[in-house]
């Protein structure tokens, strides 16, 4: 939970990564030359290749793996769709501003602040001080009254000026905008990017040949007019998203690769355990799911997939953990919703969502549109009904009615049992029988409409297929990985670098020549055409620092592996040096080799491991030049 | 050129290929439960695989290859930053309301439209037809009042009810939108990625050493509030754009690698031969840039390389041109431009724009922000320059003015040397010189500042860089290789394929059993496991229709192999028929070759024809099964 009182123990120096990752161009803020806007972050080149490389394992790791549909679908949305989603009139936060200067404060983080603030005070009592850390708790899942409440019963002013503050507004966070040239029609920028494949279920499920379960995926940006973006990454106006919506039969939600993943452990904090103040628990994904603690298998099974994902890129096991959202903090419609957390200097912060969100999204959109959102699902045995139908009498009814004949028709063919019953009562009782259609009354007779009753044999039923929905932000996982990846070499705290995993770090070698001695220029450009021709991404560094130095300046951008040529490459059998930035390992490898070892380590087909049991150890003193 | 009188000889049978782009969702209207949005598209699980494998081929072919430097920066932009560009003032088209309905239409589409209908009409005299020919020729180039004259002359009136026309009102194509809960900061939707990389140009020239030239790239949405979006792809509220921003020293527009591409045969349509009506010229782009046609090398490579990358993906050469912009469609700043054209059945349209901005952009930033966009050059033998300075004497300052010291100090040092001049030549004459710092008036003497005299050496001059900028629209790009590779069977018109490049086609093959047997089963997922292992995207189809349906069915989504399993497969040696999409030639490979031989054919390593000269033929009748 981001909201708990205690403060992390800062042991993590945030200024020196964040120096790193901004002095060597991973990201930085948007627009800086123009004074820059909050929340809003451009990726350099390195981070650029890290997001390209992540977004590609991810699809990977789910799409191709699992066989989902990808699409991509537009930013820019209607009104309308937002309408039925429930973001128009829900999708807001609160906030209050200051009386005298206007300024904006997220109100959840007024409250929380001011209750820090009073908690840290010596002063204050232990009841005060219980008070104020069961009120944080609660936060998340408080009405707009209640929260008014607390700031009343504190006394809350502009932490500011001390101005006095407004009343809780409702500020909503869609950016919106007018589409088309008559300002007429209203859109936002998406709040998130599962809309464009709820609206798209019809074309996805016949892509899927009518079959469920599927699951369509998507990649790309959504925006939200955050009222004071703030923790960098963590909180910010444009992210990138990672979406998945896995449609099923509500009444089967088991998974048929859930025994591959069934004794997966993980860090399980129940929303019991978070009432009853007790700490999250290691499980096995298969024991929460027998036990009713997850709700399902399909759900169990993303969530074991997403602690394998986030691992393999370099998130913390120990860090990482899955809370379950408690009653008051899950919408109406969710059966139950876990998010995967990671333990930052920022505190627990949710990376990963994964909630059964019912058949909620395909209900809204049928209701808003008409257009059915379902699926048919093959009974198990055909199904017998009987069928009770008033048959209209078109020659009849044509004549004596003449233009109103068709919609007296189709009002016929739409009536439920009961009514049709009623008017079979009528006709016997009465001869005739009064229909109702907008306002107008019309006079029906026996001759005009016959009631039919037979049985039909059904093979299908129709269903709304609930949804399964894991949601990844981007931006904070890689803000988790970057945090959980900034190491300093022992006895030398200037040195820092990013252990990232070889697969998704931004370049996977780097090529230095151990000096500016032209004989060793025609090696460098052999190897960088090999390495290019296998599509192993590198950095040749030929400055004139010290190989040590030059070391230092690629461990800092998360480069896995350092070749070196030097004056032993020169002689035949060509041979160069092979690093490893985490161990800082060496071993010398023939140059006809390097090229293959390089794309077997940077796809994961090898371990530096494999390369160390096979090539002899090179032994250098690496400091030495620095 | 889009604008061109005669309409293309429509052979083409766009509805057919719209009809298979639709029903096998390669893309489709957005929000079409919610009646759609015009110009907006959704890419369904084919063109979203296609997509992202042109765009991958394009980080490959430009970024990976050339060392860019890639960047992902914001959409939402600030306003200063897009007043600064020309977009605020600028970034608009022209367009006329009907006066009765308020209907809006962008007025050189309804010119166009209107003279084309007069050109049409048998009853037009040949001095009109050619009056209507030059018009549409100098469309693009014509300001409000010339097309308002046009509207005039041919008494233009709305074509939908025949109702007076506004004056031509100019309409700004970007979204706006306002950041942040106060309302007061106004953004917009970025029109263009270009100005990301330029207000980035500081820190990418750092992450380069300082060193120039360098290249950096974006791949990335941009939004265009169209008027009257149409065309399909071609005219799109929201795409996806990949530029390239090449910064040079503007002394030095030489390629290092232009000789690999200096034969390169291109079709190169001039400035000159536009305006004498001349058809374009088939060029070496080595003797366009000698002749002096093409401005300059680096220019001239990026054309090569967009044009190899473009038949590379599937563009049809001979429907691919690059026309040069006319003085009058050029931007005032522009070196000269050249557009990658691709016939369609929509005519000529620009997938590409390649132009020579010189050093605009970051002249314009530069003036806006205060901050030097700017690179240092390092001279090629230091020069010396003579230095006259006013030195203070800050003691005799300090008590003679107190706190107003330090601003006289700064304005000495800032002194322009004509003003030094004057001020010495006051001190002499006159023993004291009176200076004016924002209408405060100081009155100096010679003990108070001494006019020094000396020489430096610089070893480097301050340039701004001029910038090349290829451009490239990938829904155009997307939309015109769709168009080049649609195809139909010889004597089977209902048969319908896209001959994608294996490269880019959204899935690499199929593997079909024969039939339902279920010994086929375990060699359905051991091949699947095999491709999937060697990253070869691939659709099981193990429907029921005959092998030559089936066949049909993936030649409709581009699948270029087909793997089929059949009752030799069962037997041993195992193996496979492999058939080739467009010749629907087949072999017959070993089972445990065929993993290796998809790779290599899906990745560019092996044509079909090294593998048909390796393997034995397989004859078969496809037609049999259909």
């Amino acid at each position: 939970k981001e909201l708990s009182l205690a403060p992390q123990v800062a042991t993590f120096d945030r200024a020196k990564m964040e120096d790193l990752l901004k002095r060597r161009f991973f990201y930085d803020q948007s627009f800086a030359i123009y004074g820059g806007i909050t929340g809003q972050f451009d990726f350099g080149p390195m981070g650029c290749a890290f997001k390209a490389n992540l977004l590609q394992a991810w699809r990977q790791f789910f799409i191709l793996e699992e066989q989902m549909l990808e699409v991509d679908c537009s930013i820019l949305t209607p009104e309308p769709v937002l309408k039925a989603s429930g973001h128009v009139d829900r999708f807001a936060d609160l906030m209050v501003k200051d009386v005298g200067t206007g300024e904006c404060f997220r109100l959840d983080h007024l409250i929380k602040a001011h209750l820090e603030k009073i908690s840290a005070d010596k002063r204050t009592t232990d009841d005060v001080k219980s008070d104020c850390q069961d009120i944080v708790v609660k936060l998340d899942g408080m009405t707009k009254a209640e929260m008014a409440a607390v700031m009343q019963k504190y006394n809350m002013k502009s932490p500011l000026t001390g101005n006095d503050l407004t009343e809780p507004i409702e500020f909503n966070l869609m950016f919106g905008t007018q589409i088309g040239p008559s300002g007429l029609i209203k859109g936002f920028l998406r709040p998130e990017t599962a809309q464009g494949i709820f609206v798209n279920f019809k074309r996805l499920l016949e892509f899927n040949q009518g079959r469920l379960p599927f699951a369509a995926a998507q990649i790309g940006n959504a925006f939200r007019n955050e009222i004071s973006p703030r923790s960098g990454l963590i909180r910010v106006r444009e992210f990138t998203m990672a979406e998945i919506e896995h449609f099923c039969d509500p009444a089967d939600k088991n998974h048929p690769k859930f025994d591959s993943i069934r004794d997966t452990e993980l860090l399980l904090y129940s929303a019991c355990n978070q009432m009853d103040g007790k700490p999250a628990e290691k499980l096995t994904i298969g024991s929460a799911v027998d036990k009713g603690l997850v709700a399902n298998a399909t759900l169990g099974y993303f969530i074991a997939r997403i602690h394998k994902f986030l691992v393999k890129c370099g998130v913390d096991e120990k860090r990482l953990r899955f809370r379950q959202h408690m009653a008051n903090e899950m919408a109406h419609y969710a059966q139950d919703c876990w998010d995967a957390e990671c333990l930052t200097s920022y505190g627990w912060i949710e990376c990963v969502g994964c909630a059964d969100r019912s058949a909620f999204d395909l209900t809204q959109h049928t209701q808003a549109t008409g257009v059915r959102l379902a699926a048919e699902k093959k009974l198990a045995e055909p199904k017998i009904v009987d069928v009770v139908e008033a048959t209209p009498n078109k020659g009849v009814l044509g004549k004596t009615f003449k233009k109103d004949a068709k919609i007296i028709t189709d009002a016929l063919t739409q009536l439920q049992v009961s009514e049709v019953e009623a008017l079979e009562k009528d006709l016997e009782s009465n001869g005739s029988h009064e229909l109702t259609i907008d306002d107008k009354k019309f006079t029906l007779t026996k001759e005009m409409v016959t009631v039919k009753r037979y049985q039909k044999t059904l093979h299908v039923e129709e269903i709304i297929p609930s949804v399964i929905e894991p949601s990844f932000g981007v931006g904070r996982i890689t803000y988790a990985i970057f945090e959980h990846n900034f190491k300093m070499r022992e006895n030398d705290e200037q040195r820092t670098y990013l252990s990232l995993p070889a697969s998704i770090a931004p370049l996977k070698c780097s090529v230095l020549p151990l000096s500016s001695n032209a004989e060793f220029a025609p090696f460098v450009k052999q190897l960088s055409t090999a390495l290019t021709k296998v599509d192993v991404s590198h950095k040749i560094d030929d400055s004139s620092g010290s190989i040590g130095r030059r070391y230092a300046r690629t461990d800092e951008i998360a480069i896995p592996y350092g070749i070196t040529i030097d004056f032993d490459t020169l002689k035949e059998p060509h041979s160069v040096t092979l690093r490893e930035r985490d161990s800082m390992a060496q071993v010398r490898i023939p140059l006809d080799d390097i090229a293959t070892v390089l794309h077997d380590l940077s796809y994961s087909k090898k371990s530096w491991a494999d390369i160390e049991g096979k090539y002899p150890k090179f032994e250098q003193q690496e400091s030495k030049g620095v």
